[in-house]
């Protein structure tokens, strides 16, 4: 397995997105934002998308150029227009914006329309519990799930985010609202496996957990069946509603997933909550959860996010695995 | 079946609660809150509920008098302690709170600690809906689900409730964590059948659909597995840290719930958001979502809360159906 140093890998994107026409600090954050997710082990939305990314630079579907305009602002809210610039770039300072918001009103929220794919949520949620807030963040997506009940497609799989400040390092959920994503479900195909659970839909509409099948039909199945298809029709509705924006039905395969919505909150929990009190009161209940006794022989129940910080630590020190075929891709770009 | 108009009902609820000791507003309250859930529907948290309350307020569990008080107070955040009170009367208020914090800084957040269980979260959601404003709640609850990968109950089903504001009625979600309630198991158990999907777990530690097998072992399944498991944590974490509060770990089937974590968040949607673009934005999407083609026929496919206001609009026109026996013993404290 090749392995590249985290600041070369940086380095290369950065170059890339920089002679695609991103200013230079736009090129330095989007090139730490793909790195760092290969870092951490998210290969999907690091180096495996960058070369999708710069294809829709190329067609002027993102636009490197572009910033962020603030629409409306009013106390502790504000919405800005992404104006279909990158992404993960708009999302961190949408985000960085909530945590000043939340300095100065306890609690801070900017939604965003006409934005684009923010790669890995959990960016956003490890950037605002680093910065000592409470972070919860959403976006629309492309239709993948039929509502409960129905056959088409007709909701996205809409990420939510939640995390929590820690010193030893935040507790982050990154939660599609599928059960398993279309990328997880091409590894079990491959593999010649079954998903452990129920994926998605057969042609008669029917639970299948027969990854092939799901992949035809393009229907996955929500988390908790009806439960998650409710949580995903109300993220969809609260993001286009607070960012005058887009729905996921705005969004079909022809045309790809553009002009995204989505919420960013923070709450101040570094000023609202004393130090000890959020360091007793997080890991008692971490702690409480590790205490668990195991299903599976030598198995340990993590938090979420936990995996992650082992992940940085060995890429950062050995290297950061890279899929061989698509480095040279990028380093030729 | 026996069925009472609803007046009758909340009159019925309020006299006992004063009764008991409630301040009048109080009982008010309170008794329409409990009428108004029987009225939609949600029986388990009205009628079938109050004996059980009644109960804990002669034990002095709850105490029916108490005024939750603010404890911190910054920008569009407060921090209040329940005084454990009567957790839908604190419930409401909290919420009321946000809501005019949102008028003020757009956004409004009440986290509440040592206040009791909420009932139906859904109320909450449906009053910010009304308000016209986004709403968003949580609690903390008592384990009754493995942690991912665990054996022992160490997860409340800590329900989520997200609401958003529209003219011909509100879109409300209000979900528990847990794929069913213990409740829906028991109706399962009593009615001999197996559950759709698994439910919890059996005493090896794998998922069961057998409703009586996981009403015997008290571990319920999350929602998605590993990520329902994961959202209950961080929600757990969040309210416990926001409002200095107590964790799911505080709670247990000998001493009970008690003391409770809760959340409320509401975002003005009235002032920041053009009605008509309101209307616009989320009819666009409901429409969108009720075109779907049913996978049974004649069946349909509903946005949350849609069928709560076909129940409410039957219960008041033809009275509130009522567990007879249950009635007799409030009407007879």
């Amino acid at each position: 397995m090749l392995r590249i140093p985290f600041e070369e890998l940086k380095a290369e994107f950065t170059r890339v997105l920089f002679e695609k026409g991103a200013p230079s600090d736009v090129a330095e954050l989007a090139g730490r934002l793909f790195a760092e997710n290969s870092r951490d082990g998210v290969y999907s939305h690091g180096l495996n998308r960058f070369p999708t990314i710069v294809k829709l630079i190329d067609e002027g579907r993102i636009r490197p150029a572009a910033t962020p305009r603030t629409v409306l602002s009013r106390g502790g809210f504000q919405r800005w227009d992404g104006n279909l610039g990158l992404g993960n770039v708009t999302a961190t300072r949408a985000m960085a914006r909530a945590v000043e918001l939340s300095r100065r009103y306890g609690i801070g929220c900017v939604a965003v329309r006409n934005t684009n794919h923010w790669l890995r949520g959990g960016t956003y949620g490890w950037q605002a519990a680093e910065a000592g807030c409470v972070g919860l963040c959403w976006t629309n997506a492309i239709p993948r799930m039929p509502a409960w009940g129905g056959r088409e497609p007709r909701l996205g799989n809409n990420p939510l985010v939640v995390a929590v400040p820690r010193a030893e390092g935040p507790v982050v959920l990154d939660m599609a609202l599928s059960q398993f994503s279309f990328g997880k479900m091409e590894e079990y195909r491959m593999a010649g496996k079954m998903l452990p659970f129920p994926g998605g839909y057969d042609e008669a509409g029917e639970p299948t957990s027969d990854p092939a099948v799901v992949e035809r039909t393009k229907t996955a199945l929500p988390v908790g069946f009806w439960k998650g298809s409710g949580l995903a029709m109300v993220l969809d509705l609260a993001a286009a509603l607070l960012s005058e924006g887009r729905g996921s039905l705005d969004f079909d395969e022809r045309e790809g997933e553009f002009g995204v919505s989505q919420v960013f909150l923070a709450i101040d929990a570094d000023s609202l909550v004393g130090r000890e009190v959020r360091e007793r009161v997080v890991t008692r209940i971490l702690n409480h959860v590790h205490a668990s006794t195991p299903v599976t022989e030598g198995g340990r129940v993590y938090y979420p996010g936990e995996r992650t910080l082992l992940t940085r630590r060995e890429n950062l020190e050995k290297g950061v695995p890279v899929n061989e075929e698509v480095w040279k891709i990028v380093q030729a770009m």
